[in-house]
């Protein structure tokens, strides 16, 4: 039957495969560095052309940032969205690479075969599983058995300034039956999972100033106000020593996980200690009290993302700068509002500031939480395809980052996402020496195709 | 009589002793920067020569870091050591500055003309006022009034890492009656100042190790302890909400000033607000309780010049990272003891640091605070000679910052300081736009010429 050849086809095709994933890393797309803008725009008419291949209609739709792929094609089954982005993180810091970020290779490791290269895993690896699965269907079939909509974004990892404009303006040609989300992770590296839940996030950036000018610290040390002592004593009692957030109504909308969902995590083989162990860690820094789980997909953090003031050069200079700088972040979770805790942490901290100290502030994202109805029989579907391309049987469970499109398809669009992917945790997503592992990336491409024929077939 | 000749000479010869400072200052002698290293010899060698122009038999001497230079003259009086530095400060941020830091220029100012560069004021203006004095003297005279010998050093701004080593090595040549250094500034813009005291500094730089590599928020946010978070706790409680500092032991050896000391102080005409004013602050930030001038001069404080960690480009990036850094100073004063203190500072922070999370050290600099004995009758003939050069009369005043070699000269040489500089609050030295005024630069030759004369007639 035609599904068998279709994997036969994706088995036969993985190398070609692999070389078409190698030229779109080679494109160093990295949104959040002006810098680079050129090399996104190049990343998003690559996968306008790749989709022309496949037979989809195709543009590259400009916005005010980075550019919007959208590919459309035809079949009788019901109308998939299917997203995934193809900017990057930055690379920095460099001299912890063993290699060129964006010149990637196919390494032999202990655990097997893997793509080493900025964004193999986050996300340019796991998009093309899909793109994969749809030349090997089209090709095969002559067809696809449901109509596709395919939208990938260029400002992922920069906040997604134009995603809601954009959503706005051409929800006629987006809004489907299931939006399809192709950046989340495995559970374990034999066990699937789709993930049901995502945490929301909030960015902000903020400098406080003190003195007009830089000053000497042996002229005005005891006299002048250090902005770096203000934004140090603030952001060091963001968390008390139980590890929870202090600015006032963070928790309010804050949901307790239901019994069942409590009892399906306990069930789940998660061991914290591998899981931190892999980073050099032993003991979960999070709330008290809480499980490890709840920590990573149900309980709202705050991070210092960035902090830099003064003299970070060589040597030494007894400085006292006019300004101190950090980048915040929230992950949210339930009903929490973004923008309610945005005016709520500003507010928090500008309570704190001395006489003689301002803070300015600099909004980098905001987006709720999103939960997923898990009644539309696609998730059923595809947690049986996924069980049969991995060893275990895949998992519905919550995930700790924001795929803030998710909660922007539900309220813009109506629509539910179903999030499948295949990263690891060891992939190093966001840090040097990034890696996709080649299963991953093989099973993905077999797993869409099982999941793109079994919802046809309903 | 001669004085008077030798005055004359100044006066007439300003604009060809400024051309003389604009030639150092064009060469960028950033001492904490390896990358101005031979920078930093050529402003050894341009010192040397120009000493050898005057009739100095003048050596540049090698160390492990940055030269020195020694020049010596014979002379009936009194033995001097003449000190100054050589080396400026970095010049970061470069965007701050009106000009190029290192090309030099004369500029017309609401409060008269001033010489604009990096290293203007802080050291190679006022080290050049003694130069010139010499010159004039010998060209007037034929000779110099005293044995004087010279010694720049070209670490001064990153810790004077051989300082001590070469001080006992060449102790014999250094050696003098009394030294005279040139690196402080006036009290107020018409009242000259002797420095009788000066703080001492410890400086060190500190780095949080956490995760073995950088981590994304979204995966470990919540689990993973942030060494940003942790740095921020930690020097958040560096000081208590009195501003007093919170290492154990801190005030141990920290002794009040004297009855008389506090009189004379209170009796200086010293505007707290006017000089906060200058640089857009209203409050002083030291310790609760204390007067202005104890802030600045008899108490001891904690500043954190630098802090670095996780993502600070353009953009977001939601990243826990792997470390984050700070560099933190002391100012010390009365039997504070910088070794103890080092000890003291590193094992507040150690007894707080999480499970996961370690810190290594670099030591930055450990000096005492120093005290001069103003018997010698040169306190009291340099006090009459700034008196006759400035408006006001000249006062015996304490100094905030730190001038290590003024004690080490009195631990290994056995030798007291006179600490006579005409540098304005307003100089803006480790700042962008630093400069030094020509009446500065003009009065300061007079006056060592007055106190050179003096000193010989005894």
């Amino acid at each position: 039957m035609s599904l068998d050849a279709i994997l036969a086809r994706l088995d036969a095709d993985l190398d070609a495969a692999t070389a078409r994933l190698f030229e779109l890393l080679r494109i160093p797309s990295i949104s959040t560095d002006p810098a680079f803008a050129t090399d996104v725009r190049r990343a998003a008419e690559w996968l306008r052309d790749d989709l022309a291949t496949i037979g989809f209609d195709a543009q590259v739709h400009d916005t005010p940032g980075h550019p919007m792929v959208m590919g459309q094609i035809d079949g009788p089954g019901p109308h998939l969205l299917f997203y995934g982005h193809y900017d990057v993180q930055p690379v920095d810091p460099l001299s912890l690479w063993d290699r060129d970020p964006f010149d990637p290779a196919l390494q032999d490791t202990p655990k097997g075969k893997v793509i080493r290269a900025r964004g193999a895993a986050d996300d340019k690896g796991q998009l093309m599983t899909f793109l994969e699965a749809c030349r090997a269907i089209k090709a095969e079939t002559g067809r696809l058995p449901c109509k596709i909509t395919v939208f990938f974004e260029g400002e992922e990892e920069s906040g997604s300034p134009s995603l809601v404009p954009y959503l706005k303006a051409h929800g006629d040609a987006l809004k489907a039956d299931l939006a399809l989300i192709c950046d989340t992770g495995l559970f374990t590296d034999d066990v699937p999972a789709i993930v049901t839940q995502l945490r929301g996030m909030l960015g902000e950036e903020m400098t406080i100033t003190g003195p007009r000018i830089d000053l000497h610290s042996g002229m005005y040390g005891g006299m002048a106000m250090n902005p770096i002592r203000v934004l140090t004593r603030i952001l060091g009692g963001l968390h008390d020593d139980q590890g929870r957030v202090q600015v006032p109504g963070f928790y309010d909308d804050v949901a307790e996980i239901s019994d069942d969902l409590r009892t399906q995590w306990q069930t789940l083989d998660f061991d914290a200690n591998a899981f931190l162990g892999e980073v050099g860690q032993s003991q979960p820094a999070g709330e008290a009290g809480r499980m490890p789980l709840e920590m990573l997909w149900s309980r709202p953090t705050a991070e210092i993302n960035g902090i830099w003031g003064g003299y970070t050069g060589a040597g030494f200079k007894t400085v006292l700068p006019a300004q101190a700088h950090a980048k915040v972040s929230f992950r949210l979770v339930a009903a929490q509002d973004p923008l309610k805790l945005r005016a709520a942490f500003r507010a928090w901290v500008e309570a704190q500031l001395p006489t003689d100290c301002t803070v300015t502030w600099t909004a980098h994202g905001a987006s709720p939480a999103s939960r997923m109805d898990i009644g539309h029989p696609a998730f059923e579907i595809a947690r049986k395809a996924l069980s049969l391309e991995w060893p275990g049987e895949a998992a519905f469970i919550g995930g700790g980052g924001s795929i803030p499109v998710a909660g922007h398809f539900k309220e813009i669009l109506g629509m539910d996402s179903l999030l499948a992917g295949f990263g690891k945790d060891d992939d190093a997503i966001h840090s040097p020496n990034e890696k996709y592992d080649l299963s991953s990336f093989h099973r993905g491409q077999r797993a869409w195709a099982r999941i793109l024929t079994g919802i046809a077939e309903g």
